[in-house]
């Protein structure tokens, strides 16, 4: 299980919530609070949107905690919206394509969770991903691969409703393989201006999901950065998060689980 | 264009022909003499046979020559039979899941070249692999993807015809999508007892190789590791070369381009 | 904290000790029981006697639970005499040079524990270290510095003395700088023939260390590597192992500490 | 031998001069012309002033030349004052503490060339460091040395002296030293305001340095970006170049080699 935050508001420096002391993301690198693998020293990344339409990206297999490149970095580079995960693998190398964010064009994604049997429906995976979009597998997780699907899927019309129908999809997959593994789905989507954070389980563990929207910006992590409970609410599962305008959080629905809860 | 060299005969330490001084691998991966691209500093990677039927491997993201682990591995490690590869890469990301040799059990594989217009036929190439294989791909590589196929292939019961099928088939798949680029492959192959070396290329500009028996040991190189000509031989393209027993080179014709060159 | 082994005894492939599952070494980076700092992700090394007097070495940046190679090295060298530390910083950066074991020439050695003040001393103690070896400091931790200083206090004549000479010297200048900080030294040293072992600190809370002596055999750790309390002995404070003709522990008072506790 | 650019003028994204194709940095890495060791693959640096006093800073082992994060950082990181930094070691190890630039404060420094019978005098020039300084010693270079010790020579109050003086007893030391081997020094340094860059050797080879003055911005290189030579401006040796107020290079003698000279 690896951790992530999402920020979108006021222009920032990284550092406040990726390397600072307390609770920030490298802390939970160290010490998870809320997840079963507590150590997520399998490589990182960081992506943010600022003078250029595609965001910049800075992803490394060390662990986050000792790599003196991130501090400076974080301490030096500003957004208004930015991605930061740290990782825990599941069974892929770690190589820096296979840490998060996923970047293509304008897009950027992260995710925390799991395929279930991947090694043995990858392929049917795969094939979700149009041509157009194929020759940006340059690693080999299930994560990078829903994310070329989901572009694939009609991001650019509808980003909700391509996550969904990417879901359905991949469900479906991973039910009919046999196996009693979930899909597990807690990610990050933005275009560089709409930010985009989903909770989503085949099963009735979904992985956890809170958001804190201060006013002048939010936040979207999986475990708070503090102990201020009041200030986090959890994101219910099969349920989305959208900021739009950069500080509003609007919780919805998000019902791609339903046809098989309907099963 | 990678450099390599592959060695069978008397057991030996690594460092004899890949880091000591002079011509050895290691001093190509500065200074290729017979390839375009001279400095292969994109990875590398020693796979050798020695107290088990699997081979080890050690593969590294950082330049043969600065790597101080190789000089120690290579004085250390004895084998009769390895294979050390330098990458200059041809565009996927330098990574270890992407560093030659590439191990499947017993099998062992590396390879110099380049697959024709690799970005848009990729997938058509993956679909060679059979589903037992395919979630050993961990990496992105043309290369990997033909080691895989060619395991598919029927390698246990031929070695050279499943290579030829695989590589009349990849090929076609080239041909087909309509580019004028090449299918061009050098590599060896092993199982741990004999050694296939193969020299292939769909145009008539097949990248080097050469060998040399020197009665107690084979040595099969992208290009010659000293000056002493006449001891090395070339390889004639859509040639083989097949050691057995450890120590004698049989060269055969390797007929699988026969078809395409008859169009 | 770190985490370390040491064996001498009957030849074997280093995995047993180092990657098995369980809780051998590379178990205990992740986790760690008797260390007050509980992972162990800041670079790993491997150092092994085996053809040639001078030992072999490996070190690696990345956590060891992930290293790849490391599996394959374990798995396919053998030796009768090897080391494996895994790192945990305590501030130098994590840097290949900075990862235990050190070598030079035939001697070998790894350390866990702290050096008081290090930053306000380090040229204190650098000045014990000898012109002829002062050269070999590549890199910057305090275990190096020890190291060296070692080697120029007369290692050849008698290891056990130059080591105690060294930690009087530096003990003095420790507490000559007006820290309360402690020396602690739990460390191994070879010259590939005997292995010695220490424990020593200048307060009462030395970090753990026990050995195993199995007939065959003697295993020295940080902490023992299984459940079976009845067979690993602690090695009490300001003691020393002994180990001569590869399979006899010998424990013996190690005096150095003595001085500073007249004081 | 290394190469090296500064910069100061208007503020620019870093791509324009460090990745751009045709002759930026990243070209010279692999294709140096006026340099006796082409590849310059042993880890690289930037620094970069912006919105704080002390300089950003990203240092990586690895060939600038494949290195994903580099081209994503250069697009993205505007500076008014930056450092980029291809490195071709001398023998230290290829580690992140031995790149180039170094950073202290708000003070950076980078360096090609080299410091005669280094091994042998080494503790000599790092004794010149003063207590304050030598904890930041986090790597073994010759050139971090250099820039410790330039610093405690009094760089607060006058950069160009404080450099003198320190190259001045250096070079005493190499002399004293017995070797023939030179003391040579291309170098720049910066508080962020003001940008130094000097040309000495002790003998009559001192490595090149060129600049180029266009009015809102200088560039100062280690050989020229393009063939456009009428732009570019070689500095003789000892002769430094003094940039204030961003957009002027003022050549001015250099004297520290003359007490060398007169003897």
């Amino acid at each position: 299980m690896c951790r992530w935050i999402a920020y979108q508001g006021e222009t920032i420096s990284l550092e406040r919530y990726v390397t600072a002391p307390d609770h920030s993301l490298i802390e939970q690198s160290f010490r998870a609070l809320e997840s079963s693998s507590s150590i997520n020293g399998d490589g990182f990344g960081l992506g943010w949107y600022a003078d250029h339409e595609e965001p910049g990206l800075y992803r490394e297999v060390r662990p986050a905690w000792s790599d003196e490149n991130l501090h400076h970095l974080c301490r030096h580079i500003r957004s208004h919206l930015f991605f930061a995960h740290v990782r825990a693998s599941t069974g892929t190398p770690t190589t820096r394509p296979n840490c998060h964010p996923f970047v293509y064009g304008r897009w950027m994604f992260m995710h925390n969770g799991q395929v279930g049997n991947w090694s043995l429906i990858r392929r049917q995976v795969e094939a979700l991903i149009p041509d157009a979009y194929y020759g940006a597998r340059i690693g080999t997780t299930d994560s990078e691969a829903l994310f070329l699907a989901i572009l694939g899927a009609g991001v650019e019309d509808d980003p909700i409703a391509a996550t969904a129908r990417t879901l359905a999809a991949v469900s479906e997959i991973v039910r009919a393989s046999g196996t009693d593994e979930p899909l597990r789905f807690t990610a990050a989507l933005s275009d560089g201006h709409a930010l985009y954070a989903f909770r989503f389980s085949s099963d009735d563990q979904a992985t956890s999901l809170y958001y804190r929207d201060s006013g002048d910006h939010v936040l979207i992590v999986s475990e708070p950065l503090d102990k201020d409970t009041a200030y986090w609410q959890q994101v219910p599962p099969h349920h989305a998060i959208v900021v739009r305008g950069g500080t509003r959080a609007e919780l919805r629905p998000f019902p791609c689980g339903t046809p098989l809860a309907a099963e």
